[in-house]
């Protein structure tokens, strides 16, 4: 069996994402996300870089749950495919996380597989990453205590995230599972103040920025009080991802200035759900592009309405890929190959 | 680092792909193929089983090309993707097949990834096995001569395929490059007479079935002639797969039974774009479930337009995968994995 080229194919593992994010440091990963993304927002030639709309299959059995891809394309250069399931009944029934995702990385010279990346933790970096772009362009400078409702996983990389743009002095949390606030505290990688409340309407009420992320049913929703935020809040709303889910009241969302990350997406299954595209503010790269037109938004009510960008997962793999290779960290797996002649499909097979 | 649940991703590589097909032999593996296109067709209840239409990245830099993800779900049990690149001058430019791909398997209870395999050969097998199935329906019983137009890798499987349905005594070949068609004779894995010829109209004119499998560039088609043709003609138009690429002339669909793999799909890049969706015979699945009804069709002249149905790839994977099991072949690699704590994000990365 003579091959004229073999196609590696890299492999970073969740162990080897861990490694990479271990030697990089969880402060400086998730900078890095930061800037890549707002970069990327500011440059984002449409031209050159393709980010499609999600889409995937929807079902109730046997449980609810969803697997969808997410495609985005460097024109030129790499096209991106996030691969999420998003099963609401896993960390109760299965321990496992909520969201599961790969992010494979092709090459749009040849088509091959060039990597294929865990992305379970990648997705829940990014997702921070995100809000913590918006809150630094939209929360009041002064923005300290932050309210949760929600406080498991996305919670944690919401409030580090939120932390490198914001000096948090503390934490005020609400879930409606009284054992997965009481935690929180415990699974953060800083050390700040986390008051467990019984209430949605006390972990908003002296928040200057909340973070929704909760699991609440299709239908089920809002999860948010419809009165009693300060006037300047800023709020990340990172659960809606699915038809008929929202975190949200519609009211609160007609007075606040709201930003969808992928506008026609949003519309479809974020909180933008319950509004006309004609009261959607500037897009996540709009709004990064022109920061500094949108600054007196500090000074009122936002809503960043968080389902997830594409390009987002793209930039968080390549830059873990990008460590991987430097710290040589990571497996390659000879996945792809060609017969010494291309014409001849059979010839592994009888040679 | 303690993990309660490890989640193991099975990889099939090129490498275990034709270890598997070398254990059960080329030709039973290929039996196989055809008889599970078959039952699937036969047996399809649009409740349990979803196909969608395949979508992806078109371009035109570095080179033409594409990428594209084909989905389909067995509801309550598996969604498998198909990522496949199309690049027609890999063989030229890079001694590498014009179709990669991978199949992505994940499961429906939990969004795990369960399995990876790499599709370049199976793509080509299950393409094959389509235009068989197809043929066992709409050619002659007596069919015998097949004619190619188009000798690069897929008409090697074409070729294959049909022979377990119909006893092959010759093949004429044309190929625009006198050395691919000079070499076909050698990759076949079967005996039988090859001539080569210099015009696609002496490949086609004492053919009972045709098989068009060629790179034509995006509006030089089509291939075919207009006529010449014995009245009962078969034929399997493989090659179209994009927008302004065909194979088969106008009047001759016009004239002809016309099968499309995927009616919506076929609009869009198959042979069928050149005509109305009320011009098209069955679907593939239809075809299959009614055989007897489009039986005298075997004495006129038939097309099957071929652009790929997605579920094809998820039971050519499924199929690798379980003799890759029985056979105790292939690797496993411990992909996604999960904290003792779902609702902490950060645990392996602090612990």
């Amino acid at each position: 069996m003579a091959h004229t080229r073999i196609t590696r194919t890299a492999v970073l593992t969740f162990e080897h994402i861990s490694e990479v994010v271990r030697a990089v440091g969880l402060d400086r990963f998730m900078d890095d996300i930061i800037s890549g993304l707002s970069c990327a927002g500011a440059n984002l030639d449409p031209e050159a870089t393709v980010v499609l709309e999600r889409s995937g299959f929807q079902y109730t059995k046997p449980d609810v749950g969803l697997i969808e891809w997410m495609p985005s394309m460097e024109l030129g250069r790499a096209v991106g495919i996030k691969t999420v399931g998003y099963h609401p009944t896993n960390p109760t029934q299965r321990l496992l996380p909520s969201v599961m995702s790969t992010t494979s990385i092709h090459d749009t010279s040849t088509g091959q597989l060039t990597a294929l990346v865990d992305s379970t933790l990648l997705t829940a970096l990014r997702t921070g990453a995100a809000s913590a772009v918006v809150t630094h362009i939209l929360a009041s400078p002064e923005a300290s205590v932050v309210g949760i409702v929600g406080a498991g996983a996305q919670a944690v990389t919401q409030i580090h995230a939120i932390s490198r743009v914001r000096q948090i002095t503390r934490v005020i949390a609400f879930d409606t599972d009284p054992a997965v606030s009481a935690t929180l505290a415990s699974r953060l990688p800083l050390s700040v103040p986390v008051t467990v409340v019984e209430t949605a309407a006390e972990a908003i009420a002296l928040a200057d920025i909340v973070c929704s992320a909760t699991t609440v049913d299709i239908g089920a929703g809002p999860v948010l009080p419809d009165c009693g935020y300060l006037p300047h809040v800023h709020i990340n709303a990172v659960g809606s991802d699915f038809p008929g889910k929202v975190e949200v009241p519609v009211a609160l969302l007609r007075a606040a200035f709201v930003v969808p990350d992928d506008p026609p997406q949003c519309i479809r299954e974020g909180e933008s759900q319950q509004l006309e595209l004609s009261e959607l503010g500037p897009s996540l790269p709009e709004l990064i592009s022109n920061a500094g037109q949108y600054e007196h938004f500090q000074q009122e009510i936002s809503v960043f309405d968080s389902t997830g960008w594409s390009l987002e997962d793209l930039i968080v793999a390549e830059l873990a890929l990008d460590h991987a290779r430097q710290l040589g960290i990571g497996m390659f797996i000879d996945l792809q190959s060609t017969p010494t002649d291309p014409y001849s499909p059979y010839e592994d097979v009888l040679g």
